[in-house]
């Protein structure tokens, strides 16, 4: 049976279906083993499981005398000492099963812990400092419905000429610019156009700002300050059936074909795929989290670690422009809106290749109510006609030897849209014991409408790009930071950075008169390791100094960075104040469970006290012990008119790769796959 | 008939196979139509032009009482305005068909220029300068089998205890470092060891120095200096079938399929694919150069203008080592050896996959002699799996909508093996409108034999990673930099540096502090257009200042900087004066036909006084003409036990996407390819 809870517009469904007919077939199901059951200790929650959670809290809290909104609801970790004693069979006991819920309970913020053993909360501290958790679905769709019933707005529609049926808007996190008070639990709800085109994005209604109490439910504030045209539909939607005449000629059919089918075996949430073995987890504000990834050494013939976990934690993405409308569109796409929440069912043979497999996840309502969304990662083995090492050698008399292996690695992806922009996001995993984390973005720009029609009438500072008739595409940044906490070879790590400086040559002996040297240097303490990108040319390498290969060389893992963007706003800029863990490409903090939110674990208006930047101030020592990386890409967007009306993916990515890890190359034993062989082939 | 006079070992079978009879077989099969003839001025020079070139010289130069050594045949392409006018049908004569020959004739460099239609030699001018034009196989042959004639070198191989049968030279260019006298023109031959491995390279036989005189083909001097033990040949070699067990289990087929066949035309050297249109050639100096592209605008409903032409300018490989069988192990790999020259038989299934088409070239042997290189090229269409644009659209109450579209691109690659370095060299299409070029860098490192077995042995300098006992890994780096003569919808262009720069915010109405603004410059000179990548964030374009989109944005094409590497040398150190022309990542100079090759004609021997770094002192104006961008792709290489015995291919690329080129997306009307469809399929 499947569980199509969320069929159609998340907004709708979500608020209209009753959580208690969902909780009786969530039970009904488990008791049937339909449903996902957890067997590793950091499986996502299971629809029993969010099942539970609910009555633990509602026992606690009975809806009937409080008002109770789920606005976090994942797992609670169990230490990590705790998981790597039941990973070697030495634990005296299985870890518990527990989960962490961040609840508004009768408006005030609750953190939960929940022990799914004893069915009871076992720990609940009330939150009183700055920020506000994840905004919720239910509660943003209901704020979004709610000018339609307000008569200044209504007025404010119709003044535009603009059919109210058309309109469609969105709420917006307001961010924090330095007041002393602090502010209730608002969104601002910006309204978009239809009328023609699906894109609402490109057909913005500027000048019109309603603010809305979220725990009241009800409008705070309304502005119409000004009026621009409307951008023509024309032109914008995107959907293929909108098209019209001339297309380009289409491509013939192209398919990545695995015969004999995958090579990848998944048991529940553990993967395994040629010399890898790892866990896939998700998480309601991460998205994907790989965890207890290890590496089969062919030589050593045992499993090795390299990534206790990695995860996205954050997205910071500040647009450029001041307008009034404009000013606080500073996004924390996890912190604020949930880069799972957002995860969208991938598209067979179109987001991922025909040889791919799907894998649902499960979140909870704003009611604490399991909800399936399908499709939501895809696997597959990935051949992109690359090449994984080659020589030919012609040097030697009467031969010519050549020896070629093909490329094949394994991609995890998983899609999340945050209103307008869609992030592809791939872990690859390579037989050479890389592994590469990539981000495509595309989806819709977010642009300001405009008096402006050409560029030429443009005699001020338009925050960005005029890509079409009265749209302007807004300048914006994207930083995404990643939390890799890479456990080489066992957790006691260094972080050392490998200096290329040039070196003049003084022996007159010599005729050449410089040369580049590696002056390796290792980080003691946090303030040792925080680094910008691109100033000096350098290798930045995790390495096990307690462990080293045949011949002395300290085992380790490279950390090969993709885009580099720096951020540029003034450190004192209440966005960067926030933001402020960009301010660094890369950070090392020693592992500390408790750090896994960048930008803090409220975010919605927070003041920045909760930042990597502020944990890495206590300058704490980083050298042979448990360290984590936090890894920053960035890109930095000026929008071009290729950009409307929909953007082509853009992609950057980083990638870990083994630095004196193993004795020698690990492919030179990968034997070529099976070509695809096929005969008496028909077309369906 | 299968025209293999290149089977085996290059040095062996040309050196063997006398020209005559070649040249008649050539003959017999043009007048047969059998081999290619030329249908575009552009395309490179056909075996029946290489015969016709090779008997014009011996006209005026007959064998007989003149020595004779072709080491460049190429296209003397027709000028540019001549080319454009071709294009267009407005040229009142075809345009000639001319080669451009560097031979030494007597020991004296002659640049010649030779009319195929007239059949004669219209320019023929002698080189007295600095520099020595490309090594010839087989002169480096010969060279390469002087010392096993050479009692001192038999004598230092059986003191080392080597067998002579198992010894294999290679030859060296050996640079300039700042000596007054003209040298004459001579190699360093450096030797290495067999033995129970083919990987000569993981054994190289250290201390021996002989240096042969190329014109008398004589050894000239000899040292041998030192002795270290020889590495070990167990664990080097890399072919499948010496691989001993355990082994990786090997993954299942997987192919890139289609059932319909490609969807791109290829009409001798012209290519068609999706929108794009251009010309393939292949140059014994440059590897692949690729001409007229051109993409087709929907909404225009014509071809325009995108890259007049691109090719790899040279390839600067300066190692790190001082030792004095290191110090001048700088390699030119275009200028002193020929990067097409050097291209390798393509492998099906494994350098390319399935769904490819290969393509023949052809070069002049010393003799001048043509000769066929098969499977050169690969071309493909590549579906990696990933997305060209995306949005699922969840805010719009009651309905969810999703477009997805496939990234399916095409790729001409070929492969240049230089000694022991493989780089794979991909220049990609994409429907978008962008170019995008990647060199995967693969082989075999060159090591130094060594003493030591164990790095805590190390007490100085040792210039690199020991991989193995006795082997060291030296430092070194590589620059890749390309000719882009970007013709953006027309020839007259600029270049534009729109630098992003943080600016604080005055007004106190806004509640922000600062915002990043576009500030852009167009230069006017050369000197505004060397560029440091990396220090500033900038976007690097080149526009049309002519034309402008219906908005107004002048049309440009943006360049997408890859990996980013700065010299490491010192300016006045020999190797970075012959190399200057790294000293920036990015120059841009005015078109000069003459101006092809970043590190001057001839190369080998050469003192840096005829490259990039030095056309650019004349300062010329850049601004609304026909310009070139010369990008550099660097990398430095810091080895790894990883990269031992063979190296994992490390990829890295730029892109060359249109900005403000087109009024819209052009993706928007691409609609999806046919997914392949199979039933009834059996394995063969």
């Amino acid at each position: 049976m499947a569980l199509q809870v969320r069929l159609g517009s998340r907004m709708s469904s979500l608020v209209s279906m009753a959580s208690v007919s969902k909780s009786l077939i969530f039970f009904l199901l488990s008791t049937l083993s339909i449903l996902p059951t957890y067997t590793h200790p950091l499986d996502p929650l299971t629809p029993t499981e969010f099942t539970k959670i609910q009555s633990i809290v509602h026992n606690s809290y009975p809806k009937s005398n409080h008002s109770i909104a789920f606005h976090y609801v994942g797992l609670e970790e169990p230490t990590k000492t705790a998981i790597l004693s039941w990973l070697e069979g030495t634990a005296t006991r299985t870890p518990p099963r527990q989960a962490f819920i961040i609840a508004r309970i009768n408006q005030i913020t609750h953190e939960i812990i929940a022990d799914l053993s004893v069915r009871n909360i076992v720990s609940d501290r009330v939150y009183g400092g700055y920020g506000y958790p994840l905004l919720t679905f239910e509660e943003q769709g209901t704020a979004n419905a709610l000018p339609f019933k307000y008569t200044p707005f209504l007025e404010s529609i119709r003044k535009r000429g603009l059919k109210v049926e058309e309109v469609v808007c969105t709420s917006f996190a307001i961010g924090w610019y330095g007041e002393k008070r602090r502010s209730k639990r608002v969104v601002r709800v910006l309204c978009n156009y239809l009328d023609g085109t699906v894109n609402l994005y490109m057909r913005p209604i500027e000048g019109i700002t309603v603010t809305v109490d979220l725990e009241e439910m009800k409008i705070l504030g309304f502005k119409d300050r000004s009026t621009v045209p409307m951008p023509k539909a024309d032109g914008t939607d995107y959907r293929e059936s909108s098209q019209k005449p001339p297309f380009g000629s289409p491509l013939k059919g192209i398919s990545m074909h695995q015969s004999d089918g995958p090579s990848f075996t998944i048991d529940g949430h553990a993967i395994r795929w040629a010399n890898w073995d790892f866990h896939l987890s998700f998480d309601a504000r991460a998205g994907p989290v790989i965890s207890l990834a290890s590496i089969f050494d062919l030589q050593k013939q045992k499993f090795r670690k390299v990534l206790y976990q990695g995860f996205l934690s954050e997205v910071f993405v500040p647009y450029m422009d001041l307008n009034e409308e404009w000013y606080y569109r500073v996004f924390f796409d996890a912190g604020e809106y949930g880069y799972g929440l957002c995860a969208v069912p991938l598209e067979p043979l179109r987001d991922c290749p025909e040889n791919a497999v799907f894998m649902d996840a499960y979140v909870a309502d704003h009611n604490g109510t399991p909800v399936n969304m399908p499709n939501i990662f895809c696997i597959f083995e990935r051949y992109a006609g690359d090449v994984m090492w080659r020589h030919t050698e012609a040097a030697i008399p009467g031969k010519v030897i050549r020896e070629v292996r093909p490329e094949v690695t394994l991609v995890v992806r998983m899609v999340s849209t945050v209103g307008n922009y869609d992030y592809v996001n791939d872990w690859e995993f390579k037989q050479s014991g890389s592994i590469k984390v990539t981000v495509g973005l595309t989806g819709l720009l977010e642009v300001r409408g405009s008096m402006y029609t050409h560029k030429d009438q443009i005699k001020e500072e338009a925050y960005g790009t005029l890509l079409a008739e009265n749209t302007l595409g807004a300048n914006h940044d994207h930083f995404f930071t990643y939390h890799l906490d890479l456990d080489v070879d066992g957790d006691a790590n260094s972080f050392v950075r490998s200096q290329l400086l040039m070196t003049p040559v003084t022996d007159h002996r010599s005729p050449r008169r410089s040369y580049w040297r590696v002056v390796s240097e290792t980080a003691k303490t946090e303030s040792d390791a925080r680094i910008k990108l691109g100033v000096a040319q350098e290798d930045l390498l995790v390495i096990n100094p307690n462990k080293r290969t045949n011949i002395g060389n300290f085992i380790g893992y490279r950390l090969i960075p993709g885009s580099v963007a720096a951020p540029l706003l003034s450190d004192d800029d209440y966005a960067q104040i926030r933001g402020a863990f960009t301010k660094y490409n890369l950070w090392i903090t020693p592992y500390n469970k408790s750090e896994k939110w960048a930008g803090g674990l409220y975010v919605d208006q927070s003041r920045g006290d909760d930042t990597l930047a502020r944990w890495s101030l206590r300058n704490r020592e980083i050298e042979n012990k448990d360290i984590v990386l936090w890894y920053t890409l960035g890109f930095h967007h000026v929008p071009y008119q290729e950009d409307f009306p929909v953007m082509t993916t853009l992609s950057s990515g980083f990638e870990l790769r083994p630095a004196n890890f193993f004795e020698s190359n690990p492919v030179l034993k990968v034997r070529p796959p099976q070509p695809d062989n096929w005969s008496n082939c028909s077309r369906a």
